[in-house]
């Protein structure tokens, strides 16, 4: 199985020297696996860390179902798992990056064939970056009361949480590789001959057995408010969150990029939440055939229009008229990530001058 | 609540211009809150990124539960998140930092009171780091097969996976804060003014549901491989991990440091995998009063014994012998947390001369 890892030439070097000392063939291994791109060079960071936004103590009697520890205790539920990094240089507002739908942080970390995710490219662009986890899921703790009570006959199956999955097979045209699994679109740009690291980031969705709205929208607002003003990127299932929480409070909010949002707000909602804010909706491409996109796209258009009426600066973009056919959906992962998080680094410069 | 969050310099600038021309007095929320070390500077990587190792494909036709979708497909299972760092000037051997039980990699990163991690803290002592989430915890998902089977009705509520998760009440005598939950030991060294943030890190442990050996195992096999020589750095339930792969496949383990390890290997059984094998278990403090951990102190004491004798580079160190008494089971994040990685760091100078 191929690995996307990189060995730095220190490393290798340092690989390399162990590997005399043993006797071992260990840099042919590591051989012709740097794809760090030319001229990068080191990444400079004046800090980065973790910490967790929001949350709430629950009180529980069904924690574990295993003998000899105590099923009885408080834990912490709902809180959002923020890894940050700020540039040594830092010129752009901070973004705060929230993935979408049976996914993690992990969306924004390096592609599946291992080149440089926008986490770094933003970074190196001079954004200060924040990703999360969104309540529930990776980092971000979900309860597991709910399944235990069940199991120890205190519930019924009934009220076991929802859970979705997406299977590879379904994901597929979701994510609009192609027309329906395993065939793809003509000039498509996803590196398939990566795909299985893509399905190994795929993760339970509990999103659906939280409240409304989802936890992950106050942390959001904390988290912004925190940062001082922040640009909200969400994908996909987070879509509606940066809305939400500019509807309740946007003190922190200097934008939001909504990147093929499962929903955009109706146009008949109240648009005043949305003046003066620069707000972007992006799309891939082969959204037209797609029974499930089609209506998305045009739904965020009238909002776009609507927002923009109530003097919002909305804009809706489709990459392919921006000269960058054949993205799809997880267009953060694209061949020409790069390209794409270029032309998004030029419309932030646009709304915030450097 | 505190948020330990720390704002550089230039992001403040920037946060700054902006209250300026918001009108809004964004300095004084993020005033003060800078704990980067004094003279610990700008931080140079020549590689960062995520990838998954190990996993493997599931079929089942209970992925979800939620109408509209297809509980059929194929999902990828048992693979294990490694986030990596390499530094810019290497000087040590790759470090791969493996969690305990209810915990993830968060463990390793920033501590609760917004210092420093050991992630960080190795990478500036010339280490690249490879932090992992274990198999089914964090960003390494979980199968959810079998709790939607059992919310279908496909299977009976017996079938649910086995779910441990530690209340703080339970969890803070096995973390040796002291002696009952909220009482703490005299001069112990653990930030319990953050303790929120801890609680806020745990998560539900699905290890017991999972195949022997754990299959964090094989991927943490394979990912040594892929390193050349690593040393494996375990924090309690991880403990047996790095012994099991050395037990099957010694290649790329270059060491093992055991950190409060839930057990040893048995003195009875086969040394030889050990032999040349440098080896450290570490200990904080107050476990000879702890019914949990004192027999296991002893039992990893008889453990380093067998394994010397037969030719290991083996030694179990109590930090309170070297000057640090007062440390907890979550010793990487005690509030000399520095200190520790400093003595570690000198142990593996002392083994891998550079």
């Amino acid at each position: 199985m191929a690995i996307p890892h990189r060995v730095d030439t220190l490393a290798r070097r340092w690989i390399g020297a162990l590997a005399t000392l043993t006797g071992t063939a260990l840099l042919g291994a590591c051989a012709g696996t740097t794809t760090a791109p030319a001229g990068a060079g080191p990444l400079s960071i004046a800090e980065q860390g973790s910490f967790f936004v929001g949350g709430s103590d629950r009180a529980s009697n069904t924690l574990s179902d295993v003998p000899g520890f105590a099923p009885v205790g408080t834990v912490s539920v709902d809180q959002m798992y923020v890894r940050y990094q700020v540039p040594e240089k830092s010129s752009g507002p901070p973004l705060v990056f929230v993935h979408g739908c049976c996914l993690t942080g992990k969306t924004w970390e390096s592609t599946p064939d291992g080149r440089m995710g926008w986490d770094e490219a933003f970074l190196r662009r001079g954004h200060p970056t924040y990703v999360v986890d969104q309540a529930a899921r990776g980092r971000s703790a979900a309860d597991p009361s709910p399944i235990v009570a069940v199991k120890l006959g205190q519930q019924t199956p009934h009220s076991l949480p929802v859970i979705f999955s997406a299977g590879r097979e379904s994901a597929w045209s979701i994510f609009r590789f192609g027309p329906h699994y395993p065939k793809a679109f003509d000039g498509m740009r996803y590196p398939l001959e990566a795909q299985g690291q893509l399905w190994k980031q795929m993760v339970p969705d509990l999103s659906r057995a939280l409240p409304t709205p989802n936890p992950t929208v106050a942390a959001l607002s904390q988290l912004s408010a925190r940062l001082g003003l922040a640009v909200l990127v969400s994908h996909s299932q987070s879509g509606p969150y940066p809305f939400q929480v500019v509807t309740q409070d946007r003190t922190g909010v200097a934008g939001i990029v909504s990147i093929e949002p499962v929903s955009c707000p109706s146009p008949d909602s109240d648009m005043q939440p949305y003046a003066r804010l620069p707000i972007l909706v992006l799309w891939g491409d082969y959204t037209a055939d797609s029974p499930f996109w089609a209506p998305r796209v045009k739904a965020c258009a009238d909002f776009v229009k609507a927002a923009n009426a109530a003097g919002a600066r909305a804009r809706q973009v489709m990459l392919a008229d921006e000269g960058m056919p054949g993205q799809t959906h997880m267009l953060m992962q694209d061949r020409n990530s790069l390209q794409i998080a270029d032309w998004l680094a030029a419309w932030m410069r646009g709304h915030w001058p450097r």
